[in-house]
């Protein structure tokens, strides 16, 4: 480990190692990652369920502008956290390799296969020069062969599958929870109440619908498929875990920070 | 946080992450647009209302030649704020977008659509090295499937959908006084009429017609229409904002950083 | 604001955003303008008058020589003041458009027209790396449907539309000048001598009519004609502004930087 | 020897040689190697045998994704360590060219060929400006001309053929174990045990089957086989290698470093 | 004006503007040029006279070989002070240009039109980068349309028309010697007897012919000729400006720099 | 000669001189090669020896992978010291060239030519920014019209050529014990024992077979040929030369620099 | 003239000018030129001699492979200063041109078309960025129209032309001798003579053939030829400049530098 005047002389350049072997500029966008709010991602024998905290800093901005949750084909969705731009530029790179696999081959694009295509894009920027990483993590979910698959890929470009996991803000607190209540033979509802209780977890128990999206990808439908706020205002309250409607506005000054 | 000689560190390249995962040639560059006079939109069910503070440092200065007003297509306006030669490369792009659009697809683009396309552009200014972010935020507003939209392009390159915003100088009071005053269901003219208070707010509630413009884009026309400086003195007068003509030439040194 | 030793950290990069979101060589280049001799140009109803101070530097020096003021196209002349090797581009680029223009559609270019592909030429250069802004400012005058038009072009590649102004060395005293003695409905005969007037406000009150150009565009025979010296010379005569021939040698050391 | 400020001055250009002729960001890339978990390999007249210490750091992770070892060709495997995004690069050149050998030649590229052309490969971005080197060693695998053929590929672009190795965190000390226990007559099951108990004498002793990834490439079939947990298990159970499972969650801050 | 200390920061990067609105770089290139000995030209109404000094710096030396005075067209010269070898490029660059002018359209290149192609082509080196500017300046000295004109090329690349000038060292005294003494309606013959007369003014009153080189374009006959050494050492025998032979080697040192 | 503080000034950027015209990071190119065990080259009249020092430096590397001497054609061997990497640059360099002259020309390649095409490739690395200079020297033997060759290339790319050399480390004191005992009229016995006893000379007069490589190009059949380990051992035993089996491996550490 | 500290600021980019409007990189690389041993060229009516100093390192070195003097066209000769492999590469382009010119047109190029083809060679590494400047000056002699021609170019791309010069080591001492002892009537066994007596000027009039590599281009025969060592021999020993034998291996330190 270096001392901190040695730590500025290496994370200057875009593309440098450190004496120590570390890459600081990646580092430093797995930071841009955590000031974005939290998205998480559960995997269940039925599907994949991917959460979102949208934290709207007005009562003005439309939420659904918030984009956090993503279709990036029939079978396959994304949920990101970090630099926003950032997120869509992939987004739009997953979305095109969709529609390329579907057109060359006649069939969906494997939600491995994806995920490693974004990856490899995101490496290129970690390597050559004349750009910066990435800020933004994906959580990629979808069905693939019948089988319901979770992948996370992060600013280093490095692809991994997960059955259940957070990334964003209170990352670690909220991994520690999904960690502790994780099954999974979970239905699809089981895996939307664990990923709303994991996300209240760091939010004194309490959630605000218009706050959140929710989007599910049926292992037997193969389809993407976005709750609307009725319906996880439903999945809110049955669990306790509603809010007053006055909350989401408190400290308005950092969350824009948060949706940079 | 970092304290302001670390800071200092991490600002100077142009497409660098600082050790919090900031970028702060995109801070700047929102410094940029807070420089600028504000712009105002504000959705209502009858259309869309865009409104801007030219604040004209001369009395021979022709105040239409201060472009923060512009047509993009027949159903779609943008107000601009910051640095008004970006805005204007930003507004050529929108154009020629929308443009294509017609002649590609035989319909008019939508507002959401160009507003992605705008940000995309907007953010590879932030990623690929060899050039400075856009200094400028713009207000797109318009007409889509009948239903008026009100989009927020930031320097990043996110795009955020509004019922109503403002950018530029004072944006943090002026956006409270919407918040405060909004109510979706208004016609145009309380649209009119909100903008134009909102914007007085800030201005000791006197505003002088020849240093604003103003345009709607209405839901059932489909159609942008600017008014001209009489409706704008009338709207001022029947709400008692109209100010004294002689009052715009008080610091013209400041307005100079403001308008670059 | 900040403070000095602030300021020098981001203003050596060409393209960069300094924390409050300024350009600094983008403001450096107007104060390459400002070492420029001044140069004027006053709208009439009869035409657009422009004028321009050239103080020769030698005896041997041909005044006609000293580029600038330059016809642009029949109907179109442009005043510039600053840096002369970048004026001789812009202007170039100018009349190439202006000769496009006429090829392509059959028609003159407008001069709004003109005004802004010459502004967006000059942005790519405050924007993109690898060349250094134009360290120039255009006063671009014509007629355009019947109507004399006058525009500026700044260094930041925003256009503005006037009816009098000034650019170059004493800009904001000039201006003042304008500004209380300009009267919208001038013959060009009226426009000519408050031209002179104006440049012979901020240098004793007098002229040398070898050390001045002059040109207007009438409005109905739209044609750009500069005027000889005795022309000049008749006028400064009529108007009590003429000096002594031996004045225009004082400080030669000062006078090329000027004109660099 | 250079002492530790003369050495700062070297290690910040990517391609630069310092005094003493080193190239540090090659010898930094090496450090980056040394920061993930240590890869084996074993070459015994049976066959080839590839192990991979993959360090799970949660029961969520999927410990299949966690890609360190890879099958290159029917009859090549390739275990990595460090930078695990640079090594998916690597690998996909060597598929690619695996491939291309094939349609070319109609023949299995050999395992020396193959490792020539990714070591020239990695050379060049150890010479050319314009990216950083990349963070990681390869040791290739397989059989050719029916002879179990071994190799390593560090982050200087440099081929070393061995009998048995270590590459990653501990290679000193795993490659004494190795020294002093390799056979070169082994069985391939031989090669198996002392892969196993090489990466057991770093972890007391004691290793867990999901933490791990064995793969054989046989020199009578010329095939590529990943062993499953439970057989890895069994190798385990057998040699009194097998440990506790909760060991492997014990730090977890320290090994995302380790896996980054 | 800045002090020293400020100034320095500014005068690295080529093409960058100071705060002061100067470009250093353009600013040393010119004392480039007033490192090179001194060139003259003088227009006289018969005809345009360069003369330049070239200041041999060893008897074994080809006098003719110090490239100072070129013929660009049949009826253009060019005299040079400064970077000899920039000087070379810009002489290619106008011969090139009066060659294609014949070709094109059929006639010889007007003076002024090649004096700016030149120049456009100078102010390029100055503006974008990847490049230093020329530390040269010309004398474009040729007749055009039966009228003698003699243009100046500065490293900036602005043109200028001059009826008598110097550039190069000693620049100062010589053109105030020329401004005292020149009478527009001079013969060639007292033209070139005036540009003798200002270069001995700089040097004790004496010079050397065979560190002398003159040539003239005669209005008549619109051809470039050189004078040989006899007919040099003539003029300047009736006029008493002829040195001594054993004077034109003193301070070999300093000389070395004039020439390079 | 320059102090230590002012060299560094000059030894950051890859293709700058230095005050005192030198280049330095060739200079620390040519110590990356000093960084490499030594490599010897003997002519003689019956042909070419190549002989090099491999030190293994673990008893589980196969020695016949670290390349030190290469076949670049049928009758022309490379033998290098320094950054193994860079060599194999340079041989596949000269092996494509060899090739292209076999198949254009439909003969053999001359040793000198080949060499200076690869002085020429290296000494592009040392001119054009972009890139490092190779880190290597190269020993180039081979048979040109019936008569043997040897030749040297430096990092700057130049080309010497030699009865007998030795490049890498202790090239001094080798190359001294060569003057002293090279007899231009020897065997290619006599020149494989020199080059042994040259070896040997730095190593305490033992040398161990399998820490060598030797090959010879033979006068009368122009073919490359490799010496086995036992015919070097044969040759180390009747020359008293043959070291104890267990000297290669003590200090490991210093051994990894010299192989890089 | 500036102070040691303010040059340092000038002299590390490529391109640049110091205030006082030198470049340093071109004065540096004339540095690197008069590292290099001394290279003498002296024409006669008869023809042109050119004369090196080859100063042999090791007596194993073969004299031959030195490169300091080339045949660049059958009349044409060239010897170089300086870094050796920089000379190469301009051989090769001059070589390259006079091919092409006899190509193109039937016929020998001129001495000076080609020393001027070189110039604007160097010339343009010197002002365009992403090189150095060539560390090499050269003398470029043979016959052009019958006459005998003699030129040197310097790392500036400056062409001269001389009766008789020296670059390279002493060129200062060796270029008065030469002033002192040339006279232009002589043979070319005369020039032989004095060249290398001038050699010997600096060398305790002793001079050892092997050293020394001479060739002359005569005026009638229009042929390049060189000497063999024995003739040369005779030279010394006629004119009482003949070396013990012994006497060239005195400072091999040094003399590597020279020979770079």
């Amino acid at each position: 480990m270096q001392g901190q005047a040695q730590q500025q002389a290496y994370d200057r350049g875009i593309t440098i190692f450190s004496p120590d072997g570390r890459l600081y500029q990646v580092e430093y966008a797995r930071e841009a990652v955590k000031r974005g709010t939290a998205s998480i991602g559960v995997r269940t024998e039925d599907g994949v369920v991917l959460a979102v905290d949208k934290r709207i800093r007005s009562p003005l901005l439309e939420g659904t502008s918030v984009e956090k949750l993503h279709k990036a084909d029939d079978h396959i969705g994304i949920a990101s956290a970090g630099h926003v731009a950032d997120a869509r530029q992939l987004i739009d790179f997953a979305r095109q390799n969709a529609q390329t696999n579907r057109l060359r081959y006649g069939e969906p694009v494997g939600v491995e296969t994806l995920t490693k295509e974004v990856t490899d894009h995101i490496q290129q920027y970690t390597q050559v020069g004349g750009a910066r990483p990435f800020g933004v993590a994906l959580i990629i979910g979808g069905i693939e062969n019948g089988e319901p698959r979770l992948y996370e890929t992060d600013p280093s470009g490095t692809p991994y599958e997960w059955k259940a996991l957070a990334v964003g803000a209170d990352r670690g607190d909220i991994q520690e929870f999904l960690e502790e209540n994780y099954d999974g033979g979970d239905s699809l509802d089981d895996g939307i109440v664990l990923a709303l209780e994991a996300l209240a977890s760091v939010n004194d128990d309490e959630l605000n619908p218009e706050g959140l999206a929710l989007a599910t990808i049926e292992t037997e439908t193969e389809e993407y498929a976005e709750l609307d706020t009725d319906e996880i205002r439903e999945y809110l309250d049955a669990n306790d875990l509603l809010a007053g409607e006055d909350e989401d506005e408190e400290d308005e000054e950092d969350e824009e920070d948060d949706e940079e």
